[in-house]
């Protein structure tokens, strides 16, 4: 069958009988959330535990299950790879591995699908696990790719029962409350899993800060905590505090930016009240100075600004430019600091933030975002998940939630990537649909989504450079060779999912070239 | 059939077949918590209507359902009267009243109860309405008692489905974001009301100060709520910042708080990383402000105190005496402006305050804490529900989450009451079984339970003095005429559930006297 935007999509994809995509807010959810188990404790009885050995033989995890992760600590997480190194030791293998995302770090696991410790994959995979995945016949079920609030909205539903969630706390008690913002190496809000350790039917809390009773805030929550264990480390903090969150120096993408940050001027959602979603990417950041700049010239107080937090967002809410961040991930130590310190940097959880199954996301309250792509395509339709080659390389992150919220949902991106063109006509993968975005903004103008003409028209007043995207896409195809393009058999290595849960796309493992 | 305590109760109590109490910690939950209901919205969707009769309406409310509320307001609460009054205007009948807590203010609720708008009350009942169903006949169904941690878990079990919560509401924004500690009459946290909003079918805010999105911190999520209603007034605040949490004067009590803080002192539980709830009653209050300037005296740094928050515990913050105060309600206006600003002062729920059915409540972290009664009787067991004279005047609160928590309970009570004995043979009710209950402290000395002998003996060694109770009681007895006792028929109008969801006790109507 094809699904609404003519993507085929299997009848059956493995285990799962999909439903398609059939409109950006087409699904109603009926009916009632998954049951969460129902815990007990007495008094006194103690959690702490020595290992995590002890923790996987206390939870009754075995062979076949599920476990999940956060992915606060990115490419600096150790828990993924100590967790099923000591399952693969203990004997337990056809786990489904359910984290939020997964990184270069992990590259371990690739043996361990080899080997047939991890069976299946329900999560974003960043680089090299991605890479193997693409190879095709690697899973005994095809991966699956949700969004923030897909994911969250996933395991409420109850299309995803976990079996124990391993969450990495860089400051726990031993009763199991635990923060990420707190520590000797903090990573973070890890509200990610907080719905993991709400609906897991056992959840441990590994630590390598273990404080007296109480740790706060409570992001998560003794009463979701059957296990507490302490190691050593559990992450690099370097990965948070890395300097890879710099604002672009290249002059096309600087271009880019400054082009988004006018068109926000020029939208008519630019005014007191205010509210945008600022990325960590280089054209995001660069687009998010720009944008409080200009506020700050007009004299705009916005209303909210949201994360990943970043010192860049810190210093707009210092400069009394917003009255409020809302954040679900920090992306440096100012960011922690300031939600450590200020009760005007709200901590929110991926559900408050993007759960399409409730009555109100944050993501809805959005007047303006800057999101990035692999791909877009003449339907405006994003790629994010693959490149033009076919691999699957990156996840979905928030970029469906926010473009579905935003009133005015940009995409900022150059029109060629070394001589690879990024505007196509069709892309390889539709991570989010035309019909949630706005506007492509490239170097070479700004295209607006024919279905925004209101917007076009304010655009054009403005004296924005406004253009067909098939004639942008014309202009940077002349200036390259066409690329080879992969030939796509018929086994599904992985499912994008919208964010409501339907299929918006397969991704199917590259046979050929042509 | 008899409980564990050898109360009677019945085979059938109205619609209910109840499980007896069975001890403090006996039962195991098992099974899933109920499941709540599936929610969404689409971006754009207004949920702001004009009038408590329009949410009304738009919320499906019919005959014979259930509303509910919290009691944040105590005593200055507008809005349960306001919505019963528009039910019985809009001929909404047989009406299952779920408030957290009723006070004298909602005596008017009297008259709904005899035209038949009002049917079932669970909840409790704090002064005239208690004492009108008190009289029999008045409700389809006996009256059910929880405490804070008891109620939390009975929505969650399912014991209680909620069609229609009602969420009075200091600050709110348009998307139903809502909190208690802002707003033109903060009344203290609303998080009461938290679980309420996630299992109903329908949540409506009610707020006196609508604010620009977002409002926090969320209490209450705008993805539980479906509709947000503005009123002008939602409750009086004078209700809040009252001068009523005044430190007794009496010197008897001033006697008792003494003795039971130097009861503390000498528990042995009294070192580093103490931790204690401090009561908001008068011999509470004076109790925990010596136990703050023995700490100082002392040099001891506690780990937290749990409130209701007062200015005498914010007071103990400030001091260092404390790392942190965990806070479900807000008794006076400092404990409210110390939510608003100080980070270590936390805003906790019931559900991680007391909640029975979870890996862990706050309660069960506390050392020490200072409860009262209306009766206490030679087994241990504590009343606080009901007067000698068989009338149902009181809520249960935290009292039993404490006891059961607590390492040391300490019950302050003078054992005379005007010419009324406290201590007694078996109390009227029993809220509070013996078994959780460490000692009794009156005037006359204190009666350690014989449970815990340790403690009688670093008592003895301390010099405080430890006396059987039955000799404090025939002291006070002789000191008094035998009260007369009330005699009981068999209609039960109310069930007094132990956090547990068993029955400890019931209250039958008073048919005569003896």
């Amino acid at each position: 069958m094809k699904n609404a935007l003519g993507r085929e999509i299997p009848d059956r994809i493995g285990e799962r009988a999909p439903r398609p995509f059939s409109g950006a807010f087409e699904t109603v959810p009926t009916g009632r959330k998954a049951p969460r188990p129902q815990k007990t404790v007495k008094p006194g009885e103690n959690k702490v535990l020595g290992s995590i050995e002890e923790a996987i033989e206390a939870s009754g995890l075995r062979s076949g299950m599920t476990i999940s992760f956060h992915h606060s600590f990115r490419n600096g997480d150790y828990l993924v790879n100590m967790v099923v190194d000591a399952c693969a030791r203990m004997g337990i293998g056809d786990l489904r591995l359910f984290p939020t995302a997964l990184f270069p770090v992990h590259e371990p696991l690739i043996e361990h699908i080899k080997n047939g410790v991890v069976s299946r994959i329900e999560g974003s995979m960043n680089g090299p696990v991605g890479a193997f995945v693409s190879q095709g016949g690697k899973l005994k079920q095809p991966a699956v790719l949700r969004s923030h609030g897909g994911r969250w909205r996933a395991i409420e539903a109850g299309d995803v029962h976990i079996d124990v969630a391993f969450i990495a706390a860089p400051q726990a008690d031993p009763y199991g409350n635990a923060t990420g913002i707190k520590g000797k190496t903090p990573c973070g809000p890890i509200t990610f899993c907080a719905v993991d350790a709400q609906h897991a039917e056992k959840t441990v809390v590994v630590t390598n800060d273990l404080q007296p009773y109480p740790v706060y805030p409570f992001e998560i929550q003794q009463g979701w905590t059957d296990y507490v264990v302490v190691v050593d480390e559990i992450g690099d903090p370097a990965s948070i505090a890395s300097g890879t969150l710099k604002i672009t120096r290249s002059p096309t993408r600087l271009k880019i930016a400054r082009l988004a940050a006018a068109a926000v001027k020029a939208s008519g959602y630019f005014k007191d009240g205010f509210s945008f979603q600022g990325g960590a990417g280089g054209i995001s950041l660069a687009a998010t100075k720009f944008v409080g700049e200009e506020m700050e010239r007009e004299g705009i107080v916005g209303s909210f600004a949201m994360g990943g937090g970043t010192k860049l967002l810190v210093d707009i809410l210092h400069r009394g430019l917003v009255r409020a961040i809302l954040d679900g991930q920090a992306f440096d130590t100012d960011a922690i600091a300031s939600l450590r310190e200020d009760k005007n940097h709200v901590l929110m959880d991926p559900g408050h933030y993007a759960n399409y199954d409730s009555r109100g996301c944050a993501t809805y309250m959005l007047d303006a975002a800057f999101l990035g792509a692999t791909e877009v395509d003449l339907d405006f339709n994003v790629n994010v998940n693959t490149h033009s080659d076919g691999q699957l390389l990156h996840g979905i992150g928030g970029h469906q939630d926010v473009a579905a919220g935003a009133k005015l949902t940009l995409i900022t991106v150059p029109t060629l990537r070394g001589r690879l063109p990024v505007i196509v006509d069709r892309v390889t993968t539709v991570t989010t649909p035309g019909e949630v975005i706005d506007a492509i903004v490239t170097e070479r103008g700004i295209a607006v989504n024919p279905r925004r003409e209101d917007l076009k028209e304010r655009f054009v007043k403005a004296g924005l450079p406004v253009r067909e995207l098939a004639e942008i896409k014309a202009e940077a195809d002349r200036l390259t060779r066409p690329p080879g393009r992969p030939v796509f058999g018929d086994e599904v290595i992985a499912v994008i999912e919208w964010r409501d849960g339907t299929v918006i796309d397969t991704v199917r493992r590259v046979v050929g070239w042509k």
